[in-house]
């Protein structure tokens, strides 16, 4: 729509009825005198503010006197009082018309205003909180809708640090990878783990850029600010880890080229460094150039009062995937009831204990292993303590080793030496044995369950370590629940062999401490034909938990080490709508998931079911699994907040659905 | 049970009704005169025959004279012609009574006849054949039962080449693996297939020795009287393609070390070098040091009969999986009517082809691949030809380009240095581009149709070399019905992509030429999502055809390279009862078989549905394709036989169930 000159007294603006940048209850917006509709939008001229308390904020943030303000910049306010009054009014009216935030678009034609259009205005995500819970409190809208206003992935923007200020505007985009673990991260560019840890220790901040990450990187993960990866997609190990630890990372930008030797990394023209600064959006997967501001994200009170109350509304429960104290106590603070997935295999990462665990692969023999196990006993045990006791009276399902030896091993010659001196073998020999290790498809090779039916020593150590911690927290009088979950079972007997293993070695241990306590034996549903034999493993398995990440992998066919190749290009030419990591297919691999909670049902009426893959923390995943009635969800500690939230939307909408059947019925 | 001495006119023995090694209706045995029944088993002393024409056999054999043998080793016939009578008589009632060959144990005291014992008899797959066949000419049973009387696996020992004579039970076994692929082989040590190739073309017989195979060492296998490899299981890459063949293989023989630097096998403490001898035996798997006779099997007219007679009982019809004009026509004498499973990816490796298919994969852009797959299309072309001329008037399957990228480049410096010079770009750039391809999990990476959809210039060069084949031979009179099949399908869109290609580069092919040929499009089922979602897929399918080595792989996460680190300990303790890789595993890869066969013929009646893994020969997963209603199995050229047995006998199977359900129903 094309305005002519109007003359003084005509003009034409946007305004909120509630700020969308903070959701305080405040008309606000801005017009531009004798205008035409677009040039606001386009930002061509400087509009002015609408109110008078808009104005003198804008102008103290953009160092504007007051006399200035007044002179050139005067609110609508100001210029016209009665047209402004009939835009307030109406505000106000749309506003509790509509129960929900509006965003007008108005013009003023010689002294009169026009409403051109009115619409739900866009917000951020802590406006959207604090907007849903000021009208459920003002009485506008009713809890239900309070809970349903809230997308819950808008969320995450409160739980992680964003951009401070307009900075990252003006900052110049030289890569894009795929968003896999939200917030901002600013710092120089270090292409070594080791070397962030060293870095970081001498007070710098870094972001850590690898081609790929390995559980060998955790550490300098650890201590970065972001994490850049050339490949790998949303659920590669970066991915993985970084979500875990609610740390921004950019995962398979492809277009990146990372040349170790060189230290540098080289995007579209742009060569950056060791020591250059980089910025990461983990929220959009943008990588920008330069250094840029970030501030923590503060949670307000409306957020834990939106959370309490979709606790109330959820019937499913939320866990968290924690391997650490530390996580554990983030989790719990988000509100997590419990671990649904700890992974024993990271604890083997510490210093110190990969030595041991090294040992424990590299054995000649049976009796070479139980030596090294003796090692790490005492160490998973300290591990299982800490865990228990930062989740004192809540479940805490432990997985056994899960993942190939290979990852474990050392794959340079100066780690090979320290193994071969440690162990008193030769070079070659620790050579042969670490090559004798690859696989060619480790996804679908020697590791879960497979290990620990191959290697019954292993299990032995984990289930003792487990249950010695228990007891020995017992004693201190803290509660444990722990859950012991044997992973990758494909058939009953492998699940029943690892049941016989971990139920004698406990009741073994109980006997010599004198002291009960209670354990769960479970396993994970992630292989096809787990979920597709439920009724048979559960009359081993006492709990389920669905590993739907390996599910996808298996039920798709797809790695998610090398999805990077295709997936994109199936989501461009339109072969899959979503990513399968991302948000659980429902059509395929939720098929096999309603599979297994119906067989396992059928065969243990009572059988825990919950999930334990990233999809936990999805908010359509998280519906699905309240309909096909899981028990809970486990989610990275950062997304237990979105899950508990999508958990009570499930529970709202699957309320509305059932009313709107019945009203369909009687009409 | 013992016996005391008992005198001139005392003995004990055994005898077969017929014959156990050729199956001749020869009353046949041996005894021992005044021994303990144990002797004769035993083999302490040399026994004597039962009857004299039998006697008179053994003694040419082992070269004693008609003197010495009527002194000194009388058949019983001779020395007791009355208890000789009656034993006769007896053992024709048993065998009447039994309709069966019987083994007999007998004894003899004080000139009066004990029978011990009388049981069917063991034997071999010949004499099985033999003598079901002969039993129903003369009436002693039925054509059913003829057909059940014969173990379908037994048929495989008439297949393939044998060890000749006794040699080999003097050989030392220093070995065993798996028995991959049947038959027996001898020849001299090499270790590279290029070599084997350059020992054959000097007219020696050698056995190819990998650590593992790949498609580049198809040439070698090919000329090698058979092939041994340390790693991989029943359906690793040199198991296939030897069974394929009809070759003999042991694979995945854990305990020998190859050094191909050094051109030595180390087992059990023997080294054995290049050049020196080694045997085989697929269908054991054990491997012999030295050189020992092998001779090849015949087909008798007993064995040509039977087969006639199963094809009339068989619903089912039998296919082959064959890649060569060679390859179908030896299946076609064995009675393939079909080609169920044309791997073109074999095509490839042969001379002049793999430099064009190199150039294709390692092209910079789309234009740089439409080049090299424009000189890929005549040899394409000429190669469907070859086939389709040799499987004329019968339906042959094509399925498009399956595996990764990865397994046609070079690996080696001197064919990276060639596809440089060829494609006139550096060394470091092949090098790079061969980097780029690597995977961690090839086989959940960028292969089947996901090469299909995001290079489509594949499948339409193949598309069309596919059709300019069939028109061209029709214009020759040559009848084709080429069933075009897309790998790796996991969603319908997928699917419905490349259908459009085929039938979009089809009729265009078709409008060219002036000439129309029928041809399908349809799907392999492999992916457990496929079959999930096999009512959607029909909807683009015309036919599906199981793959259930992959459908195995996936639905277990059991990668077939890498499941010798656990599948021998699986099946030691029990876990798994069968190799699921070798029977198809009805509980769990079953159930996705059915749902997929549910599926597809609710949404397309009439869909063609067979099976082209590995499982399409064994008789158990045979069984288990009718049942489910599959209308054809497919399987390598050698077990085609195999198949068809199999095939009827699941047809008598079901009648004689059915009859005893009805009896148990009146009773």
């Amino acid at each position: 729509m094309v305005f002519g000159n109007m003359g003084q007294n005509s003009g034409t603006g946007v305004a909120f009825t509630r700020d969308a940048a903070t959701g305080e209850d405040i008309f606000n917006g801005e017009y531009l005198i004798d205008a035409q509709g677009e040039d606001v939008v386009a930002g061509i001229r400087t509009p002015q503010q609408i109110t008078k308390e808009g104005s003198i904020r804008w102008a103290e943030l953009a160092k504007v006197t007051e006399e200035d303000r007044a002179k050139n910049f005067p609110s609508l306010e100001e210029v016209m009082p009665a047209i402004y009054k009939e835009l307030d009014d109406t505000q106000q009216k749309l506003e509790d018309h509509y129960t929900d935030m509006q965003d007008l678009e108005f013009t003023i034609q010689d002294g009169k205003l026009w409403l051109l259009q009115t619409r739900n205005g866009k917000r951020t995500g802590a406006a959207m909180v604090k907007i849903a819970m000021d009208m459920m409190k003002e009485g506008m809208i009713n809890k239900k809708t309070a809970i349903m206003r809230v997308e819950p992935n808008k969320l995450d923007e409160l739980l992680h640090p964003v951009f401070d200020g307009d900075a990252i505007n003006a900052a110049k985009v030289v890569a894009k990878g795929l968003p896999a673990s939200p917030g901002a991260a600013t710092g120089q560019v270090v292409f070594h783990a080791d070397e962030a840890e060293d870095w970081v220790a001498d007070g710098k901040k870094v972001v850590l850029i690898r081609i790929e990450t390995s559980p060998e990187d955790l550490a300098g993960m650890n201590v970065a600010e972001g994490i850049l990866t050339a490949r790998g997609g949303m659920t590669s190990h970066a991915a993985v880890v970084a979500r875990g630890m609610g740390k921004c990372c950019v995962s398979g930008a492809g277009g990146v080229k990372i040349d170790y030797k060189a230290r540098t990394l080289t995007t579209d023209g742009v060569v950056f460094k060791e020591g250059d600064w980089i910025s990461l959006n983990g929220t959009t997967g943008e990588v920008y150039e330069g250094k840029t501001g970030t501030k923590e994200a503060e949670l307000s009170g409306d957020f834990s009062e939106l959370m309490k109350l979709a606790d109330k509304s959820a019937r499913m429960k939320v866990r968290t995937n924690a391997d650490t104290p530390h996580d554990s106590t983030v989790a719990r603070e988000f509100g997590a009831v419990g671990i649904g997935l700890c992974r024993t295999e990271h604890m083997f990462f510490g210093e110190g204990k990969i030595q041991a665990m090294r040992e424990m692969i590299l054995a000649e023999d049976v009796e070479g292993r139980k030596l090294a196990l003796e090692k790490l006993l005492p160490i998973q045990r300290e591990d299982f303590e800490g865990i228990f006791e930062a989740m004192h009276d809540l479940p805490v399902t432990v997985r056994l080793l899960d993942p190939p030896l290979h990852e474990f091993v050392p794959h340079e010659d100066k780690g090979q030496q320290e193994m071969a001196d440690l162990m008193g073998i030769s070079l070659a020999d620790v050579k042969q044995k670490v090559e004798d290790l690859a696989e060619f498809n480790p996804m679908l090779g020697h590791r879960g369950c497979r290990l620990g039916n191959t290697y019954p020593e292993i299990s032995e150590m984990q289930a003792r370590a487990i249950i010695e911690a228990a007891i020995n927290l017992k004693k201190k009088g803290i509660n444990t629940h722990p859950e012991i979950m044997i992973p990758l079972t494909g058939t009953v007997e492998e699940m029943k062999m690892q049941e016989d293993i971990v139920r004698t070695t406990a009741e073994k241990v109980i006997e010599e401490q004198k002291e009960r306590v209670e354990y769960m034996v479970g396993t994970m549903i992630e292989i096809p034909r787990a979920a597709l034999t439920a009724d048979e493993i559960a009359k081993s398995a006492e709990f389920f938990s669905f590993g739907t990440n390996d599910l996808t992998q298996m039920t798709f066919g797809y790695s998610r080490d090398d999805a990077g190749k295709f997936l994109p290009v199936y989501l461009e030419k339109g072969i899959l709508k979503v990513d399968p990591f991302q948000a659980l297919d429902q059509t395929g691999v939720g098929q096999l998931v309603e599979m297994a909670v119906k067989k396992g049902r059928k065969t243990r009426k009572n059988i825990k079911l919950g999930i334990c893959g990233e999809h936990g923390g999805e908010p359509s995943s998280v519906e699905f699994c309240h309909k096909v009635g899981l028990d809970y969800v486990s989610c990275s500690p950062y997304r237990v907040p979105i899950a508990r939230l999508a958990a009570a939307q499930a529970v709202v909408r699957k309320k509305v659905e059932k009313k709107a059947k019945k009203a369909a019925k009687k009409g």
